[in-house]
């Protein structure tokens, strides 16, 4: 089969390999219909994960049609149509049972990471009971639900459900690429009164209105934001950059009580204010996605409540990945949020 | 009256003050039976709090008996024993509708802050319904009661109701001093199996072994915390300290999952290591006291759930505050803890 | 001034009244510039409820201006516009300071009740600062406002907040009255994927269909909601009738885990199958408004996440409430919701 | 092998059976080292559970040691020491996956119910990696850890937890069985000030004086706690019988805002007071136990934070089990709480 190989920082390579097959009773194989690429996945290509290996097939995103089920699977047999979370989930050890798969002691995000992922003809899914989640007979199109293999999760549960957002809240989302335009998406299951997307990118930000933002801010974010608040700073402040400049606005901005909900994939760390901070009720949170609400986010996208194809941008066929990677490297300039490989 | 008098950094006088009267018709004058002093007493003797005037009383903790109640105060009337909380709650601006009363529009922490406290015969108490609470009938020793002022709310609401502490759970607690000691006898509210206490104080790690710890450290305390916890780091950190390198082996300790709680009054930024963090699933918090568990409090006291007595080290006449405040400034030597001064 | 005045059990009168005054300092005149009458009027009208005396002017809802102030009235002075909240909160009590001020040791639900009410051209509010709300100057139509004082707050607090609704939940409201309706609106705030209304009056089904219900059912509405929901039940039966017909229905649908929120004043008790329900994880609430949402509500409101206005059907000068009160008392044949009066 | 068999109602045989084999890859065997008797077994004897068939082996509590693993088992391998759930769990269900295993879609009770139980020699567990706990190698004293199997979550699930015990709470039990007393001891976890144990039987009363009850109370139970509680009621009532009068007396002593958590196994239906209770704020809870809190409670039983052998009054050996259950249905007359049964 054909695959989107990883050999080395700057190095990719759309290539043939051979076909996974099943390596223990709980994996499954499965046929990718459609997938994507992740900003995660460029980071890889930067050579700033260093645990991925030269020949490790990228991608941990996709829908596809189950090929074959191990002896152990059974919630799922050759022919069903999956959605395929990020985070693979054994549902035995302690993680998982307390609803913390991304920790999960035989899995977590190690899809097109540490083992073979999706950017593929066909992947294998560890744990499949726990990582593949059944896409119902009466929903069609496929391409919204490849965002809820990662996107829509992480922006839903490390920065919507870890702030917090109550009806009538305002929120600041600092970062309006796909993730935070994913949080803004699903921030409006609170009914918040204010939305307000902070980025630089006055393309972006012009999205972010017609996904339902109420104010956006690009330079003196802190400050403008201050006034937009008469003052008061945010409820929630959701950082979705992953850089100490991002994270800086979010402690500036916090109203006492309030919450920062960082989803930012950091590489350093960055100064903590608590001398201001200390005595202003806040609360500040990590997560890595554990995807657990896919079953909730499936239902919302049946019932029209979030609509996550806005999220996509270009369309390509799987074959052409070499050249979506460029687009999606490029996507400032080509304005690309999402883009849709299909098989 | 008498009084003790802040006179700029490292200057404090027990000197004739007027006795305070009545300003608002919220207000109520207390005659103090019982003060103590505060560690951040000590810190603006040092001159780190710069809103803090010449001629100013302080002190923010005691309990005593209303000697005067102003025309709007209702829940109280000449006569009645209370006990003073250190933050003053007007209970009808939007912070303390939400209780969160440390935040509020016309009160927080100003007692022996911005306005005159409680190291004298006599304090005015604004919104004195919403900042005293009643002594019960048959609660006879005064003593603990002004634990109940700062210490014991601080250490649970900051530390343990922040850091959510659940039954069977694994803690540390970094700082044994009082208010760490006070977050120690609360945690038991909830029955952590596992207690760990970090000094470099020995007698005060005695101390906390008397007081429900199971574990005491040291030196090289992360190294030791992740020993004890085979790997897997604490549930709960609370920082009691305020400083750089307490609060960075709360990050060094905390399981996947778990929780910082800072308590520790900082006068410095510090590093957050989101690039060890970011998908760790961590809630770092910070608090100033808001004292809305004064109630919940004086319950289990009564019960006998928590005896704050223990952290009673020293007692002297008010009269003898000036020597008091030698004794708990040099809080090592002396195996201070809190000190009681009786009127 | 004139008032709408109870005179036993289906005798009211609109007559002239002494204008009230100012009894405690805590309290304040407001002139009405705005009211409505609630279902609970009309059970007060039945004399169902016997502590209502011969001679008490009736009415729990309304926006105005304060006429006057008490001395210890400090949020609010003459000329202020205000929403009245149907609940007095003293703000000092226990019960208001845990947050629950249905139950104030010097409040609760008593206008229109056991004090005298807003169905008159001045009432007299007491502890005016926690029972009177301000509004906003931006806010100039004042008619969604009335909603604000009792039916929105009772449908969100009760229905919905007691339900805890989530995003992409299947929900069933068992009555399409006024309360009915005000929690399939706030219902909304949450997105749940699935609203389910039930109510014998065609008429209120379609004011829910355009108020955003998914599903409407008249009779046999178990059996066709077991049928709807694939036979799991509902997330969250709401209950807003107040009989044991439309309990039983709730019992009948609620899912494994799921919760039965009651809104209905019951005058008799009704059956409880814990033959069946002992062992299927549900949680039942029941509820006196508290109004602490209004500040929510308010911030909602004027970001257009709801539109109470929606309730309002009818609308006549306050000297002819006479009239209005016929009409409010025919709602069916009427097709009323709710109706403003106007000062 | 040998078994304790069902025979239709008021018939069981201590007989020899077939000893189990593995029938899904999921499955193990386990050797039975301890097992007890529940009151559901007693029901069962009474032939009040139509569900359960002539030739079934009774029993859902027990620890042992694995016989053999299916080889979809990964969590355990032969010779493990285990306690067995009484709850069954797949783990890969949408209500083992939202932590309800009680509801599994294929588990939930069915041990010693709706398949072969434990007490017999030996017992297959379907889904052993959810439905097995290992024994930590340090707790070498089995019998406690049987109560880790249902009595103990059961109490703490479904009345702690859900009655959201905090401290210094005033609770109420209603029922001093074995169920009513592992409430008792775990709601010590949350430091309530007060707990009091209702019940007809004096002997049980005088135990649960031992094991932490702050008053007793027999005949005229809602009075007589209205009165310790100065007429509030209680915030947390537990229902601990399933009767109608319990649940009554339940309804009558709950203060506004409280919690009734109900426990007991229902036959029938009860009056539900919604004429009084609507208005009072109150949650009422049922429970079918999930024991998702076997981690939680074995960490609080190796601490010593609770001491479950404290419900252990009789011990005979498996064979003598016929004996056993003589005993354990007369209770009163024999002061029996729990009997262990050693294989």
């Amino acid at each position: 089969m054909k695959a989107l190989v990883y050999h080395g920082p700057n190095h990719r390579a759309w290539e043939e390999k051979p076909q996974p097959t099943l390596l223990k009773p709980t994996d499954a194989l499965v046929r990718i219909s459609k997938t994507t690429i992740c900003g995660t996945d460029l980071h890889i290509m930067k050579g700033d994960l260093p645990k991925v290996v030269d020949g490790r097939i990228l991608g941990h995103e996709g829908v596809g049609v189950v090929l074959e089920a191990g002896s152990a699977v059974t919630n799922f047999k050759a022919g069903d149509r999956v959605i395929i979370s990020c985070v693979t989930s054994c549902g035995k050890c302690p993680e998982c049972k307390r609803g913390m798969p991304s920790h999960c002691a035989d899995g977590g995000w190690i899809l097109g990471y540490l083992i073979d992922g999706t950017q593929a003809e066909v992947v294998r899914i560890p744990h499949a009971d726990g990582s593949l989640y059944p896409i119902p007979a009466d929903v069609t199109d496929e391409e919204p639900l490849v965002m809820v293999s990662d996107i829509l999760p992480t922006g839903f549960e490390c920065g919507v459900l870890n702030g917090q957002i109550k009806p009538g809240d305002t929120v600041a989302i600092v970062g309006a690429g796909p993730i935070g335009l994913s949080a803004l998406l699903s921030a409006q299951f609170y009914s918040p009164a204010v939305i307000i997307m902070v980025d630089m990118d006055e393309n972006r930000l012009e999205v972010a209105k017609t996904f339902g933002a109420t104010h956006t801010v690009t330079t003196n974010a802190a400050a403008k934001i201050m006034k937009i608040t008469d003052g008061k700073g945010v409820d929630v402040a959701i950082e979705a950059v992953g850089v100490a400049a991002t994270f800086q606005i979010c402690q500036d901005i916090v109203a006492a009580g309030g919450h920062i909900a960082n989803i930012g994939v950091h590489g350093h760390s960055v100064e903590l204010h608590l001398e201001s901070l200390w005595d202003r009720n806040v609360t500040i949170t990590t997560r890595l996605v554990d995807t657990v609400t896919i079953p909730m986010l499936l239902k919302t996208l049946k019932s029209g409540k979030v609509k996550p194809a806005q999220l996509i941008t270009h369309r390509f066929p799987l074959s052409e990945i070499m050249k979506a990677y460029d687009v999606f490297g490029n996507a400032a300039k080509e304005r690309a949020l999402k883009v849709i490989l299909t098989n």
